[in-house]
């Protein structure tokens, strides 16, 4: 008799994710069968899996729902090496379609879900870039400099060495609840120079280390739903390497160059990262919406004895 | 409504593929679609794409019907790239599993198998690592040293050189229906100390490339089947890099390695590879039999829909 497991996997601007229905919580998600689900040549594959179980069945749901007792589900995330998460903006976009899908979620309304970052509060929107996907926006909390307005009027507070770029650079710490270094560049060829196979250098060196945005300003779109501020960028995620989207780091992007640019600047910017499009929004009292697609690739049933047996 | 298309996802020694079940022939197995079934975090996910499709529904069957109308089952298969290839010796074992799994195959007789490169001949086999998963046999075919018996007696025709070795190494040409050079490493250490993230430089050049290995002898074993030669290798395969697993390397290496140690020496050679371990055996005719592990990991449906809105 075969022991199967029950996975969807999908991704939100290629950052993907095997997904998992626990509804009723009885599924053991050791760390071994994160790895062995996340391997991508001997298991399903993914940058992380993404347990979606209900509030109560997880001990960590106590303060969610604390938080706001409409958070009837938790998202258990998981990184690819089987360590435990607080978040991940692309992750909340593709639980919210997987929510959507089982029906445990309908759309019209504001989606309250758990996470050990506290609750998230999630929407459906139409995709602005008119390709007719799924996007989902998310309100990712407050945002603020480390370097206050200092670092704001002068621009930046870090100094930022990359391989391939003649100098250092001056950069502009942001934090989106994990610390980011954000420095501009001309224009979309010298982003395409930098070399960032080796991690940046930042000077003072951040204490829990950064992620390093790379940002070229585009200009300005009007769209419906008005003027939208456009970006290119290209990420260093800290202990990972250079990856091809990350929602934190697209919001700090977007932070840093409307700092830049001062008053009279978009609240709505389009980051273009190396795996597809993101928007972010600046909401009142300090926080920041991020929207994108996500979608679901794959519905399948794993063979957990051969998974279990390994290579 | 939905459009749906069946894979299966397996590895033989963690040399991956999406498996498609096509007797009847009506996939369109396109090289976009092969692309974006092979895509790791847009798609699927694996080195390439395996379509199993009755031998006479495919124009390519008609050679292969000629060589043995036994022949009823045809493998096309594709690199990740879309690009069609002649074999390959992990994805065949792969794909035998699979014909078994759908009933096409007991699993008590020989399954021959068409393929672009010539009719081959699949067993299922213990397996002599008591790991008890699935083996399969292959006839990989007449292997022949392009450098004749010159290079087997002075044990080399090539010189190659490593990043992080000392000095270039003389290597031996192997051909297994594709070019290969060995060189022989003092031990793990040393094995474990080269560079692979570049590829080797052979000398004197060769016309279509060369697949390298990095071998080191690690002496004897009595297996149930007799004195069996121990080797444990790495491999840089053409056009791609390093991999985990390289079936044909595996049968140079050890075909180097027996014609280094001289009469006497073993006909069978167990292959550590990084995915596994492999098992070579010198058969008649100047023939070599490859053999080792194949499981299917997952069943799915992958939606076709989002599969064609790309990322």
């Amino acid at each position: 008799m075969t022991r199967t497991l029950a996975v969807t996997k999908g991704h939100g601007t290629r950052n993907d994710f095997v997904l998992l229905d626990d509804r009723d919580g009885t599924i053991d998600l050791t760390d071994v069968l994160v790895r062995r689900l996340a391997d991508r040549r001997g298991g399903v594959g993914g940058d992380g899996v993404i347990r979606l179980v209900g509030t109560h069945r997880i001990p960590e749901g106590a303060e969610s729902l604390a938080e706001d007792p409409r958070a009837r589900w938790f998202m258990d995330y998981r990184n690819g090496d089987g360590t435990v998460a607080q978040m991940c903006g692309n992750g909340v976009r593709v639980a919210a379609r997987f929510a959507e899908r089982l029906g445990l979620w309908d759309g019209t309304d504001v989606l309250a879900f758990g996470t050990r970052a506290g609750v998230r509060y999630v929407r459906r929107v139409p995709d602005p870039t008119g390709r007719s996907q799924d996007w989902y926006a998310v309100d990712m909390g407050v945002w603020h400099l480390p370097g206050g307005d200092a670092a704001a009027v002068a621009g930046s507070d870090a100094e930022v060495s990359v391989l391939g770029l003649d100098a250092a650079r001056p950069g502009l710490r942001v934090d989106v609840g994990n610390p980011h270094t954000v420095l501009a560049l001309a224009d979309p060829h010298e982003l395409a120079g930098a070399d960032l196979s080796a991690p940046p250098r930042v000077s003072p060196t951040p204490v829990d280390g950064t992620n390093v945005e790379l940002v070229v300003a585009l200009g300005e779109e009007q769209s419906a739903d008005g003027i939208t501020g456009v970006l290119q960028m290209r990420v260093h995620e800290r202990g990972v390497g250079e990856t091809q989207s990350c929602g934190t780091g697209a919001c700090a992007a977007a932070l840093a160059v409307r700092t830049w640019a001062g008053a009279g600047a978009p609240d709505l910017w389009l980051v273009r990262v190396p795996g597809g499009v993101v928007r972010v929004r600046l909401l009142p009292g300090g926080r920041v919406e991020l929207s994108g697609p996500a979608v679901l690739v794959a519905d399948g049933e794993v063979d957990l004895d051969v998974l279990d047996a390994g290579s």
